[in-house]
């Protein structure tokens, strides 16, 4: 992770201050605010300030005047009823705000969930750092042959070696042109190119950042889809972080998420059949469940 | 306004409690946190909560590692910046969350705003309560003859009692047909209706509640059009309630956001033309101003 | 339902008028495009416009050059897998426009869905027409002793006789006092109130209309929330007809939509582990299901 | 602009192909759909479909039965209306799709617009054609020394050569790196990497594509923003294509668009201070205006 000295001085000053306020706090997430929890080799996961905690949603669902909380275990049940029941207007009572440094490529799948607020850092406007993802090489797989958007068998040491060599050299070759073309100390002959054409230069492996806002039922949306294994793996590391600074932020929201959401499982109308035929110790193979080998196969995964 | 004790003793509890926290605080918003400020005859306006000030835009701006804020006089002519060239996004950085006590019809203009998040007090669920909106004398004003959706002439004392007193009474049959109609602890012969089909008895008078979160951006937009002397007066009012809230939360933003949107003006491409040729003192007329009579007066009172 | 001769003829003329185009076209929503498709007892559904077809979702799951179709069962198995894995961009790329005439409660559920465009009928512009809504005898309920927000048993006859009596006077003096303060054409002794103010005398069972546009993937999240048994009745009535004109439009996604979300389930991690046990043949019951009475019914209600 | 033959087939076929519809059409735009207009070297703006136009938003305004419209002129003159009093809903009654080809570092600009429907070719699924962006010699410039984030003074013939070889140098060897690690049909050594990961050795100047589906409100927004002079040049060259089929599509809200929106002008408070005394012939220079040098400039060019 890159963070300079300087950085790792402001953060430790923001840490530092402590405030008064009569609003609700999460004990748990003010531990880490601001910190920068390390992701990929240079990027990181910072919350930058949140909105309200478990006792919020608890509040909202009910339109309290006061806290809205009854006993804790009260509170915990609703939690767990309302994401049950998918009442997903109480919990968007809560945000939260993050500082995110992600490769380019990370940053254009991320930017997909739409209902988020976002400011980016521009390189319009400014140097982008030499900064480029490159994989551990244990991560360096081949094309899978099963899932057309997927990675398969992982290479061997040599092969991977082989990848990460050239991924390298490419990526310090493109910021040297980047740097080049910028000309922001050099050559006299020339004037430095415009910063929003001389980043076309960059491959999508260099690091941007943002800061990243959202309502807690929308994070649960995107933590449900790129927490996920189907998503790429350098961006359900990022999912994973998150998923943790959930936990200390909103635990009873967190958990009924776990038990509903990323631990459960969603069938079709005819995997219900199968299923209450399997139940009844019926016989049911592939063939006869009206399901297709594909979709039979899903079904029995979820059933493990 | 009707807060019962028991809702003032819920609100003054909250208030009573101070946290520590590490995130970013605005003292006078801090100040009137909770609190019920009264609206119309019944109606309140509660800040709940709010995340950032105005540092945080700036931060956000600036996409910064510590507070991003420079010196106060440099904070406040970026925001003015970012205001003027609607550079929206760092404004979407800060969040506000309001409890609002309103009448039905008056829910049902605001909810047109999509871009927030909402929990309404569930009239399936629970029993509304015997509050409804009667105008102040003074507010009670005839059918414009010029403006096809607002209100012309005052009415006269007389007139004007007579609007209140068929109002009042409806409003006060049709609390008493709900009351029948759920026939809560009452007619043994008959079980109480279904609420949800109870309700289709109360006019649109009646007061409804709801917990409303919002961006400062989003918020801005609100506000530009529900403060705008063409809203109706009653949603006006809340506008101006929470126009205040804003200024304690984010005076530099507040100020901006008057300077640029609420007191400023556009004009139309044919409009520009007409406003150079009078500084360069040429005749100037409607008839001859490419303006339709209607766009010449409504440009004229941008000009007065 | 309240169609005027004259909208009826309205309808009719726009009903014979036939364009040429290169756009896709579904036939079998053409059939019915236009028409009032009557629901409740004066309100109504019409398709006024589409983009799309099935065609048009698997032209841009493949952002195709050409109608991104190759035999139809591909096209259907291909919509069928990206319902199943919830690919949901492609199911935007499809639009509906409808006009829709309701009662003012149930409008206040629908906007809740805040992923669509709508134009509503202005109070403060307009009149309203003596329109409002009285269920049927044999769907009037008493409130649930279960579900805090449904109804229970029915009432015997007398019993919804007592109620919808009372709904129906209450209604016409709401209108006819409407009609007074408004004064369109009458007392010379005072002006009309203005409309803006009038209409609060109205109860909520006045119908409304609306034009109202969605994709056809966030037609289905609220297909599939109010078409559902646990939504109000009304609702329901609106979600069912407007289902069949899906139908009609893009038949693969309908079927996909009816196999995958309204007839499929969802079940929680615990949940899970309870049917892997069911089909093992473990001994099973909720007290040692880790699943609360609840939870336990309603999984069972889901394996029926 | 690089259409294969194969493409160009697809694309005559379905311009080929005419249907009988009851929906409204605009003859304009359907002279070109689905017609590739070129952009940038191998870019293209291509309209798939269309819903609605002129008259759709007249009828929605009006939430009509039928039509909803009445003589062209009062059409012209209620859309004219309705932009200038910034009416919003019935424009979004109109909705539009289109295929685009464009440099992956404009795409990311153009996602920022949040209120749109997209879908994009999968890097990870597909692999990726050999094109990249080179600007056109007399399109490259300097860093802008007054504006922080644009382009100033065009480079000589020399400066501008050694720029564009270096770009278009580095592309290629990009692209060949991304062939090389993919080993489609290469190296028995080693299998090809996966998708998801080779495509990180390619530049942001590299083209993708996506399906981009918008309402006209929130496309007039896009093009208000991405048009204008402030905007990157190679996004107004998009924006610029749009605005013809915008044209195309419906006139007369395209006419209101460039009367209010593109060619009109926003004034602060102050500055409408300002132009009240310039009209007055009262003495005014920036020092005694309130404005700062800057904005002062900024009132000045509107006014010119």
């Amino acid at each position: 992770m890159a963070i300079t000295n300087e950085q790792q001085e402001e953060i430790d000053s923001l840490r530092s201050e402590k405030f008064s306020t009569r609003r609700p706090i999460s004990s748990a997430l003010e531990e880490v605010l601001y910190q920068a929890l390390p992701v990929l080799d240079h990027g990181f996961v910072r919350v930058i300030d949140y909105m309200g905690n478990d006792a919020s949603i608890v509040q909202a669902a009910r339109v309290s005047y006061g806290k809205g909380t009854k006993k804790t275990s009260e509170d915990r049940g609703l939690i767990n009823y309302l994401m049950r029941h998918r009442h997903t207007t109480p919990f968007e009572m809560c945000e939260i705000k993050y500082h995110i440094k992600l490769p380019i490529f990370i940053a254009r799948q991320w930017i997909r969930h739409r209902t988020a607020n976002v400011n980016e850092y521009s390189a319009r406007y400014s140097i982008l750092d030499n900064e480029f993802y490159v994989p551990e090489a244990h991560h360096v797989a081949a094309q899978s042959s099963i899932n057309h958007q997927g990675r398969g068998d992982l290479l061997t040491p040599e092969q991977s070696q082989y990848v990460l060599d050239l991924i390298k050299k490419e990526s310090m070759n493109s910021y040297e042109g980047y740097i080049d073309l910028l000309n922001e100390e050099g050559d006299p002959e020339r004037p430095g190119l415009a910063r929003e054409l001389a980043r076309m230069n960059l491959t999508v492996n260099f690091y941007t950042q943002w800061y990243w806002k959202i309502d807690l039922h929308n994070l649960f949306h995107f933590l449900s889809l790129r927490a996920d294994s189907h998503a790429q793996f350098e961006i359900q590391e990022y999912a994973r972080v998150m998923l943790e600074t959930v936990k200390y932020w909103v635990p009873f929201a967190y958990e009924a998420f776990v038990e509903h959401r990323m631990g459960g499982a969603h069938f079709s109308k005819t995997a219900l059949t199968v299923i209450q035929k399997l139940i009844q110790g019926e016989p049911m193979t592939q063939e006869i469940s009206g399901l297709s080998a594909r979709e039979w196969k899903e079904v029995m995964e979820k059933l493990k």
